[in-house]
């Protein structure tokens, strides 16, 4: 473990989590977030000539995977930390999954929300007996005003990606495919800030060390590729995306070396792509998956020919899309507006 | 086995399906029917004050149980009758689970299904390898039409829901649905013609007999309830729903007997409800359902206060749907076309 973490360089006071901290999370995990599916499909099979595991946290506790890094980070604390509370920024799923790990764990949420987040997820949030702080999105940096939040009152800062036991949480969910599925020829993982490709990176270098793992980003935003070929953490403005879970600037300290040292390549898919694997979940899978959960699937339908009569694992990450939104994607002709 | 036939009444030359025959048939679709997930969701469970199972029947080989009845029938059939090719009539998912099943086990398939029909319902049915016979819906008896064409050419007819093996393989999800949570204090079955609701029962009545099994119909269409009430098999009008799986006139001389010997009851929900379930399942359970999938559910939401705190399972029958009528439901103000 020592050994680990000593190989890689220090960038960050936080240490570097490895395979024995995914384990640790899936204890800590199980019974709490749901244990999915991985889901067959001939149709896709027969279509492009591979054998695909689907792991389905669209179906994970609030439909997305999350919930495994937000409850892992918060059971992680110690009872003292518990005592004060913890806070987060998200305008996402991140902010709902540390607020339902805070209830579950009897502990106090406070996220900070953009004021114009849609208010069904304020709502959402708000439910699960958090507290809200909004901030205007575009005069307020959220990262200091959340710092400062969490020195005054003592609260712990649990990040959406950039930490320890979040990457180790997320990682479980890797770690439940290849539990259940054995070793995989490949495996597509999307990539956002890097905290679930970094955690399955860590299950797959011991459960698979065989697999090519791929992090799969967003034409428009591939500061993770960008970053990769660089050598160094390439920061882009804020893509243009119909995956908004992949909006991200710039990859994690604590990700960035992990999916350094262990990735096989980062690719990337066109919105047209997201549109085209979403029809495909909804029509002959039966499933809703949200845009920046169809980013893994656009990817490896579009690699196939490579891993042709292999086994590929696809991370199917998340379902939470607005229905209006979701249907105008499923219409044949959508509206103008 | 035999005193359980002596006991009903002799409807028909067909002998009734028992629970032998659904535990057999669940041997012959063992690893060629998917062995369908069984969902939680806390957000149902919390809102309703029920302990709910869902097994997903959507998440079928072909999207709908119907494979099972279907795979079952061809695979019962003699060497000799296997030889000649079966025939069926559907406008719906049976036709299809026809044409699979016999691709499967090597036989050949002539599907009668009216000319008017989806072109992509037709090309998936032709797909599989099946004999397509169009027929004018609004002049042509399409049961004389099979019939015929069964006794000039030799062709084994497998009705979508009147035959003992059809009831017996639909009989295996419930029988899937028990053994995995064990009993349960009631089921909420979907009902058409009354294939799945039959075989649910037969499976029930072993396995959970103190189980409350309910038929669902929709409202426009209650010829079940009609039929229940009045101790024998009323004909209505063809109804207007959206439950398309369930738009059947008449019970089936093997179903009604079943039905009428265990069910609890029949009950009805209206399209808005369906609409509702259907939202229900995209926005908080991430699955696509078919209207007539929906039946179940909605039935088992309006019914929950009778089952405080009880476990109540919900089969959820299929989830072909076309992907814009599906849209169209989902959107908050749909399209006035």
């Amino acid at each position: 473990m020592l050994a680990a973490i000593h190989r890689l360089p220090i960038l960050t006071a936080m240490r570097l989590p490895d395979f024995y901290d995914v384990r640790a999370a899936a204890g800590r995990v199980a019974g709490h977030a749901h244990r999915t599916p991985v889901m067959r499909s001939t149709t896709a099979d027969t279509r492009h000539g591979v054998q695909f595991f689907f792991k389905c946290e669209n179906f994970q506790r609030m439909g997305a995977f999350k919930f495994r890094g937000a409850y892992n980070a918060v059971a992680s604390l110690t009872p003292a930390q518990r005592d004060n509370g913890v806070i987060a920024f998200s305008s996402g799923n991140h902010a709902q999954a540390i607020a339902l790990a805070a209830r579950l764990l009897d502990t106090r949420a406070t996220l900070l929300m953009p004021s114009d987040a849609p208010a069904a997820k304020l709502e959402a949030t708000r439910g699960y007996g958090a507290a809200i702080v909004t901030y205007d999105r575009f005069r307020e940096d959220r990262q200091a005003l959340t710092q400062r939040l969490a020195d005054e009152h003592g609260l712990e800062l649990i990040p959406p990606y950039d930490h320890p036991a979040v990457i180790a949480g997320q990682g479980t969910a890797a770690l439940e495919l290849f539990e259940e599925t054995g070793p995989l020829d490949a495996l597509f993982v999307c990539l956002g800030g890097g905290g679930l490709l970094a955690g399955s990176l860590l299950a797959a270098a011991t459960l698979a060390p065989d697999c090519a793992v791929y992090g799969v980003e967003p034409q428009a935003g591939d500061d993770g590729r960008q970053s990769l070929r660089a050598g160094r953490i390439v920061t882009i403005p804020v893509p243009r995306t119909i995956a908004d879970g992949a909006m991200t600037t710039h990859l994690g300290q604590l990700t960035f070396p992990i999916i350094q040292q262990h990735v096989r390549d980062i690719v990337t898919v066109t919105d047209a792509q997201l549109v085209g694997a979403m029809r495909f979940f909804a029509e002959r899978m039966k499933m809703v998956v949200e845009p920046t959960g169809c980013l893994a699937a656009a990817a490896a339908f579009e690699h196939a020919p490579r891993w042709h009569g292999k086994r590929v694992g696809v991370l199917v990450s998340g379902g939470n899309v607005d229905l209006a939104a979701f249907a105008r994607a499923l219409s044949e002709d959508p509206p103008a507006n």
